[in-house]
């Protein structure tokens, strides 16, 4: 089984992105099991982050990807990290320098998002990249 | 009262779109009032945009924005369109090349969403712009 864990700080508060994880982790089922880790402060986040094989990182000084491209380095990565990838994604101050050296890291926009609107993205373009993997047709 | 009506075909039918779509139109209630129409195929959605007299369209073929960038375009939507701005958003089928060629193209993003999900990102976007307008911590 593939393992996403997903390192955010604060809990998800509002019901409907409780609601929308839910259903992305449930629909991943099959496929991907995800976890949900909450540093408590930016010392938790390094040292969390310290301890992962392979993280990538959502920020704004990421790397533009598309959808496609998103599936070749999450597959790619559970070739290397051992079935296993991280994500981490600051909070509304952004990741710490420390950890932005020390990851890959991605964007999924040009635009800002929220923090907690970014778990819901991620989460769906893992479902994508899972059904791309897969060939389905979701991702047409 | 400022307007914006979002042209996009089929209703949200999870229920955790339909919370977040309601609480993001609550939150802008007091500056922004949201109608959403459902076409019922792309000749009534070709219709629809013909009728307006701005219309903005999200898709992959869109300029690059930021969300900084994104609040000067649609306040100036704002001011030419007397008040009122539309969006269109195409089906899983994309917009129709007739209705690329007659509005102002956006893309919010390099990765692909679902066409429901889009509603929730542009949503957000309107949200945040109007906040960046008014001067508010919120977008930071």
């Amino acid at each position: 089984m593939l393992k996403v864990k997903i390192i955010t700080p604060g809990k998800t508060k509002e019901h409907w992105l409780k609601d929308a994880l839910d259903e992305y982790c449930k629909r991943l089922s099959g496929a991907i099991a995800i976890e949900f880790v909450y540093p408590r402060d930016d010392a938790h986040l390094i040292a969390l982050v310290d301890k992962e094989r392979l993280c990538l990182a959502l920020d704004p000084f990421g790397d533009v990807v598309t959808s496609e491209g998103f599936c070749k380095i999450l597959y790619k990565a559970f070739e290397e990290g051992g079935s296993r990838v991280s994500f981490v994604i600051g909070g509304p101050e952004g990741l710490p320098d420390v950890v932005r050296k020390r990851c890959n890291m991605l964007r999924l926009s040009s635009m800002t998002f929220t923090h907690q609107m970014t778990r819901l993205i991620l989460l769906e373009q893992i479902y994508r990249a899972a059904e791309i993997y897969r060939g389905s047709s979701y991702h047409k």
